[in-house]
């Protein structure tokens, strides 16, 4: 199915441009802008998980020395006229009636130092009628549970609540018929998964800098995955036009889809306007997390039913997602990822997404799909056991393909699920022999990719060298394919292409780095860029011959004239032809916007072998072995990186990771010694494997390769555990006291 | 030959977009970049005005606190490759053999604070062979003169120099025959006129920050008129590919010519090389005094002759401009414009440059014609008075018009002269009775105006808003001006547009703000992304519609249909289709670039009354009338601001500015004490009135309007304190002692 294409650039593994400002330090971040007589904003945050504000008392606090300004929800605008969801949203920012989340912001100040700031953010006296919390999801689905937004209607639901719910959202997804599918099965095995709310982990903390001017325009700088959506979300609850706020996009040290929105950014502004000063904010560890977006908790029931000889006859899922304290859960794209490997008859998927007073969660790598598929690959890895098949045989038998149609929508055009696993059976790591103690567990990962709105213009500068202005934040070495991208469609070296990620008064709209889109959609914008200055290039070249434009050939990265046009001259570099701009015209440039249609889904394989220690507990990751298929690997180190990022990730999710909430719902492990990622000695060299299934709606044929890592890893880690003891195990964190117990209990 | 158009937004005068910023000290001038870990910069300036450099030793500086870098010319590119121009513009960024004027930099340190960097800068021991200095260009042109550079060649000679010379350039412009013009004259005056070197004055002192890393790129942070022309003159001094230096401008605090080239960015960008470090730079105003560049002095002998009737048949110049120490003088642009506005058969134009011992002068607004025109308009001011014409009937009798065969070259299309002067001819200034004391001066400007390259993009924001974004600094209201010609092309409000300014990495190229260029230039980019952002806009709204793009029009910022289209819509604004474009094809943005042919000459005519103190000599200006033709004023207040500001600059330059030297090359008076510029209480209310006749070559007809105002008042000015004391004066200023002395030879 993948066909070879030679390419001279894409594919190749020059450094990035960014690596030398970034090993060295010279990178900024969030925290780093400083402007003349910037002060310090800190936040007031909620101790309680649940309780009604009955008043607010920021006297002592305005008076204390140093403080320059000090905010409420009562100086943002009203949010009476909001929406449900937009009045949720800016709640999150800063409480008006009730607190939702321990950690849950109630004011802020700005002061001339940090630790002014923070003595006057202690000062604040706020008054609260503490309520019952309720941080389960179960729980808070009961008669009775403590309800979080008593006006609140369930999203999806057939008909309107007839009293008040935390059930916020509700979904189904279905293709047959579920009940004739399970009548067909040989074997049905039907368990119920929990996984828990774990935090994204990125190192650098939020921090921003923000400037409001008197004419009502301001700016402000910050790290994130979207300046632009940054920009609209915040102009939005902060009454702006979105045309009066410049977002300045610093480096970002990490965000994993946890920088897809806003916390700091409108009190920052607010502070500012009210200071009359350059504002930076910058949240501590603790605050990060308790207050920013983790990934839901979810517990998750599967039942699957297959024939004997390995055919697939029915899927079911009951998925319920935690959405923190206000809608805004990725149900909808666990819902849709779950069963979308399988070419199956019978599907039927159905969700809910419950409020609980936790902090309200954001996107994590593929977000939704960990959760859902750690369930979804764990029941089909039981089932495999069942008939004594082989677990690749047994999703080979089943895999999607060309043509599939999925449950969640979408025909199949060409994907790479199929190579995935053959490349999994192949692999080396998969002869390997166990011995006694150990477990090797498999599981296939899945992402739809996004396509979504890019910009990018393409200015080739007097020396020839191109620079190439697009608004799409570098997470994960997006200069890098950006340039290996306008080299190959240009015909220049890598080299003489610079990128710049401009700010959102330079350029055109970029939606966030997220969902993988960015190498697919931006990558085009950035194409189609360069081909628009081609367009330019050729004209020149045409006008310094004194020939038509369509007698120009764009070659190599020169100009040429036609074969058979009669001119005898020398082929003009793009150098040659930025020299001689002025006379041809000025400056040569490309522009183009598109919103990116026809994004590659992408499958991983993932394969890892662990050791329990009988005694403790203990999960040794004797090996991982990552296989995905990336479309095409623009920088396979970069592909690469993703691979193992994700998967080292997923390991921690699987192992290790989890909020631990008290009776009264205040997070016990707000840090990374109690919340424990995994450091390198955890882990083991993550071996990887690019598969390469041309997605036929992109030129080069890329999917999209950053969410589809982490898909896997769960359901990975958990089937090798199980096998190693001989235990089905359903909880995450497989956590050496969990797993002590499981061993106890045999 | 003015026609009225009506323009809905072009011609307004709202307030300034940067307005706020500016007047509230938020805007961030040169100086104001701050990067963690930086450290200052100084320079080392010879004390001597011309002397061969024997040896530099640096060990004393290095070894002292805080001292992270020390350069001298040998950490610079070998400049023995270079051309002799080159070279020269090398070495006066930093000595490499001779120092050629007091003040000329010999080497540079870097440290932690500005005061270590100060004391090691004079702990650095230079060794000088002192030689002869020669500060007086007619001094420096005679035989046996101190010869600055021993292998110059003087350019346009017909004849190689067989000795060495300090007589860098020689130019002729000329046009029938001048003997014979002078035989048909019935009168003849010829005189000499001397003025002095004068510095533009800007209240902004240079400075930088550097940025360099270690893969060879680099970021430069400074003040400038024009960023992509600084990373251009920057990147060639040092050696390296432009693209790979990235100028981010800063707002300019005043330049007015004499920021269009670089002294401190070379330096800055070695010693972050050398440190490691980000490093600032910023002068002093006793360095912007002794070491940037100056406007020429000049000695100008100027022959008219006319007939009875007011006939001009004759017109002859000599011309003299200093160099400072390397060649670069405006005397192209003074010989140009010296006759420019006159329709006379025979011209003869003559000019030297001269290299002295003096800083290398720069550009300063309608660089080389105030000098020149001073001489051509007092001469014109006496015949006047010879054959008893009133001086602007005189004018009028031989003023250039369309069909007009200016000497240096083209044949102007339509022009604002006569225009100007019946305005002069009408302007209730002009009819004011004069008292005892009292003299009225009149006086013609002329500046050619510039074209360029320029390159623009506009970006729709989904609010509607439009983000035009383009590479001229803003050094005059351009932002206003620009947004102007937005809002009118696009057809929406000024406020809905906004004007960025973009570094060089993240737009295309722009030339150097100067030569009143921006409006004209940079404007016609501005209004050409705009039809492309329009083009764009039509298509989504024919996609809306389901109609063919080509019945669609744009009108008042709206998409409608075609009169005659059959379809029942709505029109769509720009903020409709902005909200859509997702859905239509994604962000909507518009590119244009050009290199801007057919500038508009600008003629001006400024009147002024002045009263001489006998006693004193002092000159008080009672009143000052600038006239001027704009071809199209897009945002009046601003035209007028230059029109007064070049009056102010000019009143200063005719009465108190120059440059005083001693014997041995010491620039006596560095400083705004000594150095008088005119302050508020110096002058009187400066009336203005703009003409409007369109420039032929731009839709809103317009031709530029910052440099002619600095052109006729010196000649306005002595003119009248020649009517005043009954004596023609020859040599500028007229301070008071020189008025004085000229009063008591009565």
């Amino acid at each position: 199915m993948s066909e070879a294409v030679d390419y001279r650039y894409i594919g190749s593994r020059p450094i990035r441009p960014d690596g030398v400002e970034k090993v060295t330090g010279r990178a900024n971040f969030g925290a780093d802008e400083a402007l003349p007589g910037m002060i310090h904003g800190k936040v007031t945050r909620s101790p309680h998980a649940h309780a009604r504000i009955l008043s607010i008392d920021t006297s002592k606090a305005e008076a204390m020395p140093g403080v320059l300004a000090v905010i409420t929800a009562a100086d943002f605008p009203d949010r009476a006229g909001f929406g449900f969801r937009l009045r949720g949203f800016s709640d999150n920012l800063m409480a008006s009636d009730k607190v939702l989340f321990q950690g849950h912001p109630v004011a802020a100040v700005a002061a001339t130092s940090i630790r002014a700031a923070e003595l006057a953010a202690a000062a604040i006296e706020v008054e609260y009628e503490a309520l019952p919390a309720v941080t389960d999801a179960l729980e808070a689905m009961q008669p009775g549970a403590p309800i979080l937004h008593e006006a609140m209607i369930t999203q999806g639901a057939e008909e309107p609540n007839d009293g008040p719910t935390n059930i916020s959202t509700q979904n189904r997804i279905a293709k047959g018929d579920i009940e004739a599918g399970f009548a067909e099965a040989d074997e049905i095995v039907e368990r119920t998964f929990v996984t828990p709310m774990v935090h994204q982990g990125y190192i650098e903390p939020h921090a921003c800098v923000a400037v409001w001017k008197e004419d009502g325009q301001a700016t402000l700088w910050c790290s994130s995955q979207g300046h632009f959506d940054v920009r609209n979300a915040t102009a939005r609850t902060l009454g702006m036009d979105l045309g009066d706020l410049r977002v300045v996009p610093q480096e970002i040290g990490g965000g994993f889809g946890g920088k897809t929105t806003i916390y700091l950014e409108p009190l920052a502004l607010k502070l500012s306007q009210k200071s009359g000063r350059p504002v930076k904010m910058a949240m501590t560890r603790e605050e990060v997390f308790r207050a920013t977006g983790p990934a839901s908790g979810t517990v998750n029931t599967v039942k699957i039913g297959c024939k004997r000889d390995g055919t697939i006859t029915a899927m079911q899922a009951k998925l319920i997602y935690e959405a923190g304290a206000y809608p805004g859960s990725p149900l909808g794209a666990g819902s849709m990822c779950i069963f979308a490997p399988y070419d199956v008859e019978h599907v039927l998927i159905e969700g809910q997404e419950v409020v609980v007073n936790r902090p309200r969660v954001a996107a994590y790598r593929a977000p939704g799909a960990p959760q859902s598929m750690y369930a979804g690959e764990s029941v089909l890895d039981e089932l495999a056991q069942r008939i004594d098949m082989d677990p690749i045989d047994f999703r080979l038998k089943n895999a999607a393909t060309e043509g599939t149609h999925a449950a969640y929508g979408p025909t199949f055009q060409a994907v790479g699920l199929v190579e995935c696993l053959e490349a999994a059976k192949a692999h080396p790591n998969y002869q390997r022999a166990l011995t006694e103690g150990q477990g090797r567990g498999i599981a296939v990962g899945f992402w739809f990719n996004g396509g979504n709105q890019s910009a990018a213009e393409v200015h080739v500068a007097d020396s020839g060298m191109v620079k190439v202005v697009e608004g799409s934040p570098d997470i994960g070495g997006s200069r890098a394919s950006m340039a290996l991208m306008a080299a190959e469609t240009l015909g220049i070296p890598y080299e003489r292409i610079r990128v710049n990620i401009s700010d959102t008064d330079s350029t055109g709209y970029c939606a966030t780095t997220g969902g993988s889109r960015t190498t697919f959609a931006t990558g085009l914008a950035v194409m189609r860029a360069c081909e628009d200055a081609i367009v330019e290039l050729k004209k020149r070249a045409a006008l310094t011959w004194g020939i038509d434009e369509d007698q120009v050939d764009w070659a190599e990265g020169e100009a040429r004239p036609k074969p058979g046009v009669n001119v005898e001259v020398d082929p003009l570099s793009i150098g040659d032809l930025a020299k001689n701009a002025a006379r041809t015209g000025g400056p040569i440039s490309g522009l183009a916007t598109l919103n990116a249609q026809g994004p590659g889904p992408a499958f991983s394989v993932n394969m890892t072998d662990v050791e329990v220690d009988e005694e403790t507990g203990r999960v040794t990751v004797l090996g991982f072995t990552a296989i995905q298929d990336a479309g095409k690997a623009i920088h396979p180190d970069y592909v690469e990186g993703q691979m193992q990022g994700g998967a080292a990730q997923g390991i921690g999710w699987a192992l290790n990771e989890e909020y631990i909430y008290d009776a009264d719902g205040v997070l016990e492990n707000p840090g990374f010694l109690d919340y424990r990622v995994p450091v390198a000695s955890d882990l083991p060299m993550i071996d990887t494997e690019i598969v390469e299934v041309p997605n036929p709606n992109h030129p080069f044929g890329v999917r999209g390769c950053g969410e589809t890592p982490i898909v896997a890893p769960l359901a990975a880690v958990g089937n090798a555990v199980s096998r190693a003891i001989g235990k089905r195990m359903t909880e995450l964190p497989l956590s050496p006291p969990r797993v002590l117990e499981a061993i106890s209990h045999e």
